[in-house]
């Protein structure tokens, strides 16, 4: 009795001990449902610099006139892309790049209209450092070496079609988008109008140069970022693998086997054409591309629904390409896949933690997420 | 002997099962120089909605015309605050609400120009839940209610000067600022232009609106937001404390104690008046404001310093009038705190950590640290 007494404390004090060990050499215990960082912080990547003539004299033009400032002999830095980012404690080996949509921002990953964790905390709780992305005159990365006027146009509704919620006013039936006012109120506020005229070539230059800065790293766009991925591709052997959700232009050929337009109610859709030795960099890679519910295969009386019926063929010629050449590229329309009622908006809709499962596991299968060696 | 070999086994077992518990009870160990998060995400606050008169046909006008958009029935959801928010697992009780200055956004706290920890990540290893603002028409939050032209223009010198790193293109001896050009290249890239008229009043509806969602919290302030947050607490009781850097402009008197308007080269520094029923809100929270280096107390022939020494001398007024009605402000010069060489930038100087010692010990001595219970 006395023996066991004594073990008993013997057991208390090392486990005393243990605990006390843990806490203070540099480690401490939390609930496995928190998000582990090792850093975080923002920068500016790529972008130009543009100069006035004249000479700038800090006495007589240093101070703020809004109506007449001399700006004589001075420069100013544009152009860049705004990247914020987070790195797990114990990060996998290949970051998530996530590059926004047309109107839209690094908000598009943050958060989900309803409030819910989007793509930036989902992966990052599966340990991928992750990098957010205003490309160049928008959002974050407002200053432009040209100038622009903004409109403040009334294009709510325009933008609820074309991003597939419904039609006019009304959701399409089974969508997976709150009904609480709320979540479209943020839907709406997540767009951001271009701070100085949209430059393909000026993203391209700027995202490029951030996979020059931070390494080896996975694609992820969205919309009109998935062409503009294509073409960045081309540029930077940094780019390890693509994840495009419902590119919607700029898809590239080789230049002799670039496809017709494609004609759909109230536009037309065409690809571009590059040399065969630069398209081959794009079967280098493998290329994951999701498009979401609601897209016809025959043309219907919707435009909201036309643009993506012509996007999505195309994707499929691209796919057929890419795959020829020896590419490893996979198409999967989310409704084949078992997942019905996504938006434009995959990513944020209410069955995103199953998006970005079929994500996690097509990244699982390609070997891309390895973890550090320690 | 046999004994201690037995004794070093329990030990071992139990050390063993100790680890193991910790590792599988839902909770792990991690670096305690990981920064641990419960969640994070963004949103809108605040902000209007705009219609345009006529009907909105969505096969008509339902696709996307860049240069001849039919924007009839339809309706502009902006005016907004934009807002990131990251909550640590162990939060204290009051959150940090963080709000920038003019020609800036939330960047001003992510990370300092040359690469190392901002005030939001600083702030989040002291366990403070954070939120960053993007005002109204600013950053990510730019859809704006009414049309602008943003221009070009190169100022990159103009704001060097303003915001005290030197004069023209020279450093001022031994300001806090790294003289590694991407620094200044970083510093320049920080800024982004107004995406519609600048409006006070709309900005103090959004920040206001993110306090009555949030709850009592403390408002952190620089510059051109420094007034704009006198004028928010006037209308907000859940702002619980105010730390200012730097405020530059509309300081709130009592009607009938507004002093003259103070000239200095290149401008004008006017004060507000409320009716002394309303100015009376400022004297129940704890205030605190700092000032950098470099400030004149008399007049001299540099603009950029010139616009400080009189936003300093107006804040010492502004001060003293607050304490006389039974206020608790507090204004730190920082070189008289010891901190020599900062600039219009103390969170993202070189010695940003020594700033937020500074914030942080004020904090602790108003009782704003507290934890939640458990």
């Amino acid at each position: 009795m006395k023996n066991l007494i004594i073990k008993l404390r013997v057991i208390l004090a090392i486990i005393s001990i243990t605990v006390f060990l843990i806490s203070c050499t540099g480690s401490r215990s939390v609930p496995s449902n928190v998000i582990t960082l090792a850093e975080q912080g923002s920068f500016a990547v790529g972008g130009t610099v543009i100069s006035s003539s004249g000479t700038f004299d800090p006495i007589q033009d240093g101070a703020f006139n809004p109506t007449n400032q001399n700006t004589s002999g001075q420069t100013l830095h544009g152009d860049h892309a705004s990247v914020f980012y987070q790195i797990p404690a114990e990060p996998r080996k290949l970051p998530l790049v996530f590059w926004h949509g047309y109107g839209q921002s690094m908000r598009t990953w943050q958060t989900t209209p309803d409030g819910r964790e989007g793509f930036q905390s989902i992966f990052l709780r599966k340990d991928f450092p992750v990098y957010l992305i205003d490309q160049p005159r928008r959002g974050l990365s407002g200053r432009s070496t040209e100038p622009i006027s903004i409109s403040a146009s009334t294009d709510d509704q325009l933008w609820f079609g074309i991003f597939r919620l419904g039609l006019g006013n009304d959701f399409y039936p089974g969508v997976q988008f709150s009904k609480d006012p709320e979540a479209l109120n943020q839907f709406f506020r997540q767009m951001t109008p271009d701070t100085g005229p949209l430059s393909i070539e000026i993203n391209i230059k700027a995202v490029s140069a951030l996979f020059d800065k931070i390494g080896p790293s996975i694609l992820v766009t969205h919309s009109h970022s998935g062409g503009q991925g294509w073409l960045t591709a081309l540029k930077n052997n940094n780019i390890k693998a693509i994840v495009s959700y419902e590119p919607g232009s700029n898809f590239v050929f080789p230049e002799n086997e670039v496809p017709a337009p494609m004609q759909y109610l109230g536009g037309e859709l065409k690809a571009r054409g590059v040399p065969i030795s630069e398209f081959k960099r794009l079967t280098e890679i493998p290329i994951i591309i999701y498009y979401g519910d609601y897209i016809p295969e025959e043309p219907v009386v919707n435009p909201g629904k036309e643009q993506w019926r012509v996007a999505l063929s195309m994707a499929k010629k691209w796919r057929d390409i890419v795959n020829k050449y020896g590419g490893d590229v996979t198409l999967v329309p989310l409704p084949e896949a078992g997942l019905k009622g996504n938006t434009h908006f995959p990513m944020s809709d209410l069955n995103n933690k199953k998006v970005a499962d079929l994500m996690y596991n097509w990244l699982k299968e390609k070997g891309l997420t390895k973890k550090e060696k320690k």
